[in-house]
């Protein structure tokens, strides 16, 4: 989900300003779980919050069903912080539960907008959350607000709630399934009633979403397949482009909406988002890295003493890409672990620290030597610039730069918070001119069909794209009516500032 | 405004039991303001709700609207601890204001009932405020639900914004008077759009609502005059029963949309709610409850040494009393004014005190004395018993009691928070078994024609009574809908449970 | 006690700036409350430091022995805040306890001058709190610093913990004694230690200590008798001018390490400080203060049409004052419960109002009348200047002022927090002057004699004053070592500036 | 530096029970730093102390010296929590700072303990830090208690703040040196006064200390070389054991209070507590992990698939042992980097989870291969054995492990906080009982001379051993006065419970 007005901002609230060590990063917008039928429903949720935090550190929220009463508790932290409680998950009873986590967005944090959202139908309560982004949600919203409905947050995901609440079909899940064809672009549901605990993944496979089963048979919908082995789940299967899964206590039925097409998954959660431990479509992520740096290897290889990961996310490539050419893996960079995510009201001193605040040169293996960096992406740049003056400062030779994933040219709207498309260096510089600005000797990506190798496959398919994989192809797989028809849609967005 | 739901109960937070010293007092639910056209429009308004604190000490919230965009702050909590900020204060940047005090109800405090609260119409931004009870909120909330809207909060104000919202008429003020022809009850409502600041008061003028403005003319509405005084406003007049206010730019316009009827405006106000210090409908609280002891004197003497007020609401009652039967007033009874509203967890200990905490006997002018203490009502009575008890442990001779208004017997449906009718002492005891009860020589309370003679009348017109009367008398004003075709409403309330 | 340092100012924390409504009052110190052998001892010390709280809101400090170890809590803010949980009592575990409550300044409040302070000694844990002020202690502490001493706090009552630890005598009692030996100046301590509860007086009694038993013979030690009134305690006797009482398992012991003379009390406990339900050195609070009234109306009369309190501390004398000039008595000032002792950074609308925040003109009993104010005291004046335009802006026709004890002429030393004398209105006005300023028709203070008729007295004894009265007459009746070899002592304090 | 009383326990606080899921890990309890003549000397020490937050993360202090004022700000938390504020820095005025981080042990957390600790001193102000532990601290605060001195804190570090107050030489830094030559154990200190940076290290050396400088020569203490790093300072040299460094505006001078010996310092910060990015008396802390990892392999090769390294400690090892062997390195064990030190009150199944909680088996690289897991010490062994079961669940067909350094045999009493000797695995069972507890096919530890060797020796010279290692030999290099003198020595200590 992706609160629809990130750019109204001075939003109140105490926050005057905040660094973040992490914003030259891509940043994932949110992770979901559900389970149904097991009496520590809410406990197994928060344990299943706190394996998929790396998707979302803003805030996180549960609601369980106890027979009679929905519960819900959500704060802004993270799970660990606030979840681990037996008081608060004595308060959230009952046999089934969904939760959600939610990425960090600065200013815009209102405790309004955290998930899983709630409304009281006409067929009973219905609580949903939702990974991945509405692309017609500013339209709807529009027109729902012209019949007459009160929207209380700036979440795509409440426009999901009123098309429900507003569908004249008497069963409740054929409503869910109208509001499903209403809307467009990228999610992965997971909702709950008094009846059905429901999962919906749409029509192309965007974003994941996995079902597993604990060893008495409870069934669990989640991100990512961390989240089933932390409570010792297994894993069944993924739940299908565009296929709605209905559990009940008479067992779980598959609906399927939209008509048959083939997936095609976000090539992002490889390269970046999920967790390396997690199995995505059918792939190892920590595989599919690794292979990631034997292309590169084999791509671009390097006349270098050592490789050297940017922690933490590049080190399967870069150990990919050691054993491809032979040159020693070394940790040359240290991580701080003790660095939240963000500063408020940072001395200039931290400020203008930046990355150094998180990473520190291993200057022993550094010193001397000709170092080959791999890194999984570049955004901004900004943080490669520091990163490889950091690799001088400390000695090196000469610094070298491979990147075990193409160049980012265009912005995402599926749920994948990338700055506009004039901030992306590679939409704007040509390679040479990003290996002048970053400072290396020399910089390669892999290519796109380099990392559809990686994928399993000979190149990507022109026609027909295995992944989705707009941020370096500009090939979007679905309309973005409210980004076309945006004749000044943000004007008709909340005019309320709230602070949390 | 109400709660729907105050009896859904356990519903989290982590509040596990509280005590309240105050528990055997009548408790009013809100206070309301509102200012257009001035720079300090939300300061005034933190100021104003201030001086309107003892009609709510749970929450307080203000709206502000800049010519661009709505910013809201809503606190748990008071006006002083949380509106008093500068930095507070900045946020609420606008020159048109409103804002709210909300009674503190024990375990449903959640953020999302406090008020103002806000909706986006097609119209623009709406925020509103109220005091009183709609009397078939619930009704209209299962029709609104039915026909897909999604209640967020289990307050009786938020149908207010589902009605405009819904209605098909084309301005927002046609809107607002369609919304006030569907609900009845009690209800003195301050609104603000992005044009508009609007003052409304239900046909009978329930509960009260003024019009004030500042030396440089600028429009103020406020439940009470001392809330005007706070900040040098004049008081210019009532609102009408019935009336709506509508200021703009462009003036104050008085709109009319129901049939003119007597107003009939809550006596409780002049025994117990406001302060002695306001002007309501036209008369000092200051001076009707010294009026109220002067009759009572009358009605019922008594052969004592020294006239007691029981602080603080009796003071102006004995003050009258006394003036009237020559008996000598004394402070007999002191009180300590760092008890805050309740304990959370108390010990054993504090909840044995119970009145100690707040009361003490002032022996020196107890001891040996025949004494009268006066009151202004008695609710369920256990109060009375304990400051009964606590007289003749500091040795006074006799006990008498005198009460300054009739004996209640009917619980209140328009916003004042009465337990249920079998826990009303007077409701199940005649005078003899109270007086019994509370242990005292002699118990007497004030007619109700006493109470109407208080008030500058004859006696009760009982054709067309000039007052909101019901808790003495049963004879409610309006239709009580929801109570009467309360098949079961309750259930149909909202499911959700959540903590704040 | 006092802290030692409250000009040494800007001390970190992270308060800006303050605004005290009540800051042209006097403020005491400091409360205290002891209890030995008893199973419920901490909660029954919670509940005296409540019934205190008018002596101290800015902290509060229980600490509570159970045979083995020592139980401290201490913390900024109220009692009732803290110390009504079963949580924090089940804490302070213990059958003794001792406890204190602290009067807020502004800026100085860190946790570590919050008591009772607490010492291991070689003899035990010892731990003790003190309402006064002892006069020499920057001369002693200086010398302890030179020793070797290791001062934690700011305040004077620390001094008493290294005298105790530094003393040779074998037996603590003795180590405790010649501790009181070398302090001057004004204290009421209780203290405890592992075998026993202490209270102590100096010599001349200068501040109160009252010594109550409960049903079953539980002693009890306290500030005043409205602590043992709150529990149901019974009033014994005042513990006496330098007098030591010794309570153990094995009763009650009374020393007398001084040369016995006759006792000064503070007169200000009866014309401010101490609640009017307490019992004072054998005066009712309450009667003494309605007798000053009655002097007063005998030495000031006043043709007006009504007698008007400056609440709260007035209202006595104002009764008094009323029944002897047989005006009628009337609130025609009303006080707003919520006000809050601070504002913390507030708005310049909040600065401005000033008294109007706390107080607002009864106008239905000013309006076109000749109002005559009772006040207990002026200070700086301030106030007295806002509250009668407040008079005469709610349409006073004339107003008059009574003071209901002699001027303030000269600073306090002892324990209350007065300004420097220069900002005392009465040091450098003559009463014309004062009256002008005030801007009221005519301005009596009650004279000292007549505020010793009020207690009982002919007239005032000026070679044996029976009260300490220096306030008015500038006669101390101790060295007042500290300040006269004050050469630079200031700057030998501490350097440690730290917040909380 | 140490809290004396870590086993007096229910110290009240509001902790229940704590989960710590790094329970099963050595933990180092301090990181010290100071800076004297910059600008930004707090902004700095804020920033070193973030480097150096691995050696502990219950709580981190800061006090600076303005040329008039010291000023304290003390937390309990992450330095980037409560320290990266501009308001906090500027409250910390001065070009003179010290600060430190401390170890989170469980519930006995007081702010009271928090460093630096600060006292007036006749020769003005003190305040000092300390990284390691006084193994006589016990015995001398007896003493000092027996002479008059008050403990305000049960933390060792107090000592030397009384053993400075008392000494008589008329010198600061005589008092200082006087102070020091009585205490024993180990310690690396950094204390400020208004003239004085001090920097001072056991006489064996055994905590880390080093000097450093920025480019404009300002003078830097620190634990370790990354915290020079982050501030782009330059390593200087180390503090030689038993040297005081006294750095005022004159320049830097050397003292050598005592003997000259050999210095020892602790192996256990290269096998465990040290980043691996410091050099720690002129070793690369990673160079030596990973040549712990190469005579590992040497001393103990294993027929495995795949090197697995137990992250974090546990990589450079591994890396190390697969370049030895020749065994494929692989991320076989997963880190969740959202997991924080403790959970409050957790329910039940977080317990169950234990070491699930922050690790995941990355069963790509696990599933039907032999494997060899290198981690670099066994405490108590109950992570092992969960890892290992977790290895087995992930589908491995042999797991074998190998431990970088020998077996820990004897607990520490010089700031790491070890468990008590029978709860040491390595204390109570032999290597294949060890091998059998754990569940691995094969279990081998680095040998005494395999972790010389890996530290440039040939061997462990057993006259003069070059580091201290009493963990593996209990071979302890200074007198452990209190445990050996212990007659009840616990019994001496504070009596005093509190909460913070």
């Amino acid at each position: 989900m992706t609160d629809q007005a990130p750019t109204t901002s001075p939003e109140g609230g105490t926050v005057t300003f905040m660094f973040d060590p992490d914003e030259d990063r891509l940043h994932e917008e949110c992770g979901v779980f559900g389970i149904f039928g097991h009496k520590d429903a809410s406990a197994l949720t928060a344990l299943g919050l706190h394996a998929l935090q790396h998707r979302g550190q803003e805030a996180a929220g549960i609601v369980a069903f106890d027979g009679q009463r929905f519960h819900s508790e959500r704060r802004l932290g993270l799970v660990g912080d606030h979840f681990s409680s037996q008081a608060v998950i004595e308060r959230l009873q009952g046999h089934a539960s969904i939760g959600h986590v939610r990425y960090a967005t600065c200013g815009d944090t209102h405790l309004r907008n955290v998930q899983p959202l709630y409304a009281d139908l006409a067929t009973g309560g219905f609580s949903v959350c939702h990974n991945g982004h509405i692309t017609n949600a500013l339209t709807l919203r529009q027109d729902l607000i012209r019949e007459g409905a009160i929207c209380q947050s700036t979440s795509d995901t409440e426009v999901i709630l009123h098309l429900v609440a507003q569908s004249r079909k008497p069963r409740f899940i054929e409503r869910f399934i109208d509001a499903l064809r209403m809307i467009e672009g990228a999610y992965s549901l997971v909702a709950l009633t008094n009846k059905k605990l429901i999962g919906a993944r749409d029509p192309l496979g965007i974003r994941p979403l996995v079902l597993g089963e604990l060893d008495d048979g409870t069934p669990i919908l989640a991100s990512e397949t961390c989240a089933l082995d932390i409570i010792g789940a297994r894993f069944v299967r993924e739940v299908e482009n565009g296929e709605v899964v209905v559990i009940t206590e008479d067992g779980i039925e598959s609906l399927r909406p939209f008509p048959k097409v083939e997936p095609r998954p976000c090539i992002f959660e490889y390269v970046y988002f999920s967790r390396p431990d997690s199995v995505v479509n059918g792939r190892s992520v920590y595989e599919v890295r690794k292979k990631m740096g034997f292309e590169l290897g084999r791509e671009a290889p390097c006349d270098a003493d050592v490789v050297i990961p940017v922690p933490d996310s590049g080190v399967p490539a870069a150990l990919g890409y050691a054993y491809e050419t032979g040159i020693p893996f070394e940790l040359g960079i240290i991580r701080n672990h003790y660095v939240g995510r963000t500063f408020i009201e940072p001395t200039q001193q931290i400020r203008a620290l930046g990355v150094k605040l998180k990473h520190n040169a291993n200057r022993a293996v550094i010193e001397g030597k000709r170092i080959v960096l791999v890194d999984d992406s570049i955004v901004r740049g900004t943080t490669s610039v520091k990163i490889v003056q950091m690799m001088y400062e400390a000695g090196a030779r000469e610094v070298h730069m491979r990147i075990s994933s193409p160049p980012i040219r265009y912005p995402d709207f599926y749920g994948i918070d990338t700055p506009e498309q004039q901030s992306l260096l590679a939409a704007t510089h040509s390679l040479e001119e990003m290996r002048e600005y970053i400072g290396v000797e020399t910089l390669a990506f892999l290519t796109p069909d380099g990392i559809y190798r990686a994928m399993g496959y000979d190149k990507r398919d022109p026609v027909r794209p295995q992944f989705t994989d707009h941020c370096f192809t500009g090939d979007y797989p679905t309309p973005l009516t409210d980004r076309e028809g945006s004749r000044g849609m943000a004007r008709q967005l909340s005019l309320l500032a709230e602070a949390g």
